[in-house]
């Protein structure tokens, strides 16, 4: 068995680097364990206009590369191994990897969530140039422009009350014939005069030369389709949490995000959590960089011994 | 009387200035007041290593000067005026300034807070070059290093500890001839063998060329002075939030930070916080910066009645 280690984070998106820059400069001995490349969602992600420091014209590719950078240079170096079982025995973790063993004193998780796909030819092409899975982060390029919101639920709604104060038009497209979202959620949608909503009826075909310019959609009940002109698609089917590995260990939400305090600690004192994983009142990357920062300075008092609760 | 504005933001130092960015992009009509320039706290700092996507080379004025450009860039025109007097009536806020009068449906408190200074000679001159508030913002810089605390409260014993990590030695300079810091944090500071306490002292001078090399301390007893050779002085006798216009209006906690939930609500509907006004886990630029966000973003769905809290 190797050494005990002091912290190990699960995740090298924003939310796990912010963590380990801030365990870092504290002193704790830790590792941070990432199977794929250094920037989680940054990966997959375009502009960033909302990330107060970089400006309105920030690239994610290059936060992620600096992302990448900032560890290189605080000679941390993330474990390239996937972390498949955690488990504990008093007060020590067993992190077992796809390719080794592990202990820690602490965990903290960061191992973000993914958004449904609609599972479309050319999606993942025009993520980024049109299709969008967040309005919070994305409605605003939109300014004016004509977009669409695929789901039925409160997420679905929500989207499309947000975009409507943005988008010159709002389309909901529902593949059932009544929404789930919640009756005053619905309320607000039918009172707004540039919502229009198209019920029984899915996208099937995301359409454009370098941007997202229409998409057929095909009534589920006549199988006609028809083409629907507009410059975004917004995506709001469900989002599923990283959490695998936590559950049988901390308390989870019914949508399985794990449940923490403001200082990120979860039912469990041995693991915390921060980022995209947790569940929080607005999933963006400034609040997962923060929430990083907040639990390894958090678990740093905890380890230290001087950990006082807000 | 001026139109009703949806929100009215109170201060521009990075949470405000985040706040106003994600009010914006959502669409809300809203105003910034700032009596002084745009970045707050960011004016007095140096360096910054630990906002992670900033790298660790970034420079507190140009981050200031983003944040400014960033307002501008988004049509944002900070009102230079100095909030006097919040009062409310019924569901409306009457905001009253140096210089007018004005009224809105919600206010973001992100007024800040200030640290208390020791009041010596050019210790302005050398905050950011050795003199600092805050070790978890600077401690890294002075690795292997020679530092010393001011102070004798909670908050001076956890960052003499903090850095007892970073720093070769630590001297703790106090001005009585006990500890008022908890028992099980003054223990913990006894055992380190790096820490020295400095009972009935208290630093007078700060000495150096362009950085921060030694100070004179005087024994309050003998009026003794001695040269302490050192690299970083960290003073932590206090700090004070500005929420001198709320305080009739929202609870604070026993220091006068207000108290919100994880949606930056206080205890009054009508009034949000983020930042260091806010009693919070972690003061830091980029708690900072995502509570501004948290808020925002919160205050848009309770104006548009789907706010859930979380």
């Amino acid at each position: 068995m190797k050494n005990i280690k002091e912290l190990i984070i699960v995740g090298a998106g924003i939310a796990g680097v912010s963590a380990a820059v801030y365990a870092k400069r504290s002193g704790l001995d830790f590792l941070i364990f990432e199977p794929s490349a250094v920037g989680g969602q940054l990966l997959s992600m375009q502009a960033i206009d909302n990330y107060v420091g970089l400006g309105l014209e920030a690239k994610a590719s290059q936060m992620a590369e600096n992302l990448a950078q900032t560890l290189k240079d605080l000679d941390i170096h993330p474990v390239n191994e996937k972390v498949a079982k955690i488990s504990h025995q008093d007060e020590i973790l067993n992190i077992d990897t796809d390719k080794g063993i592990y202990q820690a004193k602490v965990v903290i998780a960061a191992t973000g969530a993914s958004f449904t796909r609609l599972g479309l030819e050319q999606e993942a092409e025009f993520t980024g140039k049109g299709i969008s899975y967040c309005a919070v982060c994305d409605g605003f390029f939109f300014k004016g422009k004509d977009v669409a919101v695929v789901g039925g639920g409160n997420t679905a709604v929500e989207e499309a009350l947000y975009l409507s104060q943005i988008a010159r038009k709002v389309t909901l497209v529902h593949r059932r014939d009544k929404l789930r979202a919640l009756e005053y959620l619905q309320k607000q949608l039918l009172a707004k005069d540039n919502v229009e909503i198209i019920y029984n009826s899915i996208v099937v075909k995301p359409q454009g030369q370098q941007f997202l310019e229409s998409v057929l959609i095909e009534d589920v009940l006549t199988k006609n389709k028809r083409r629907l002109d507009l410059n975004g698609l917004f995506i709001a089917i469900g989002i599923s949490p990283a959490t695998e590995v936590f559950k049988e260990l901390v308390s989870l939400d019914d949508k399985g995000f794990i449940i923490t305090d403001e200082e990120m600690k979860s039912s469990l004192d041995l693991i915390w959590a921060c980022g995209d994983c947790r569940r929080r009142p607005l999933k963006q990357l400034i609040t997962a960089a923060s929430e990083g920062a907040v639990a390894a300075i958090s678990v740093y008092k905890y380890l230290k011994g001087y950990y006082i609760s807000v």
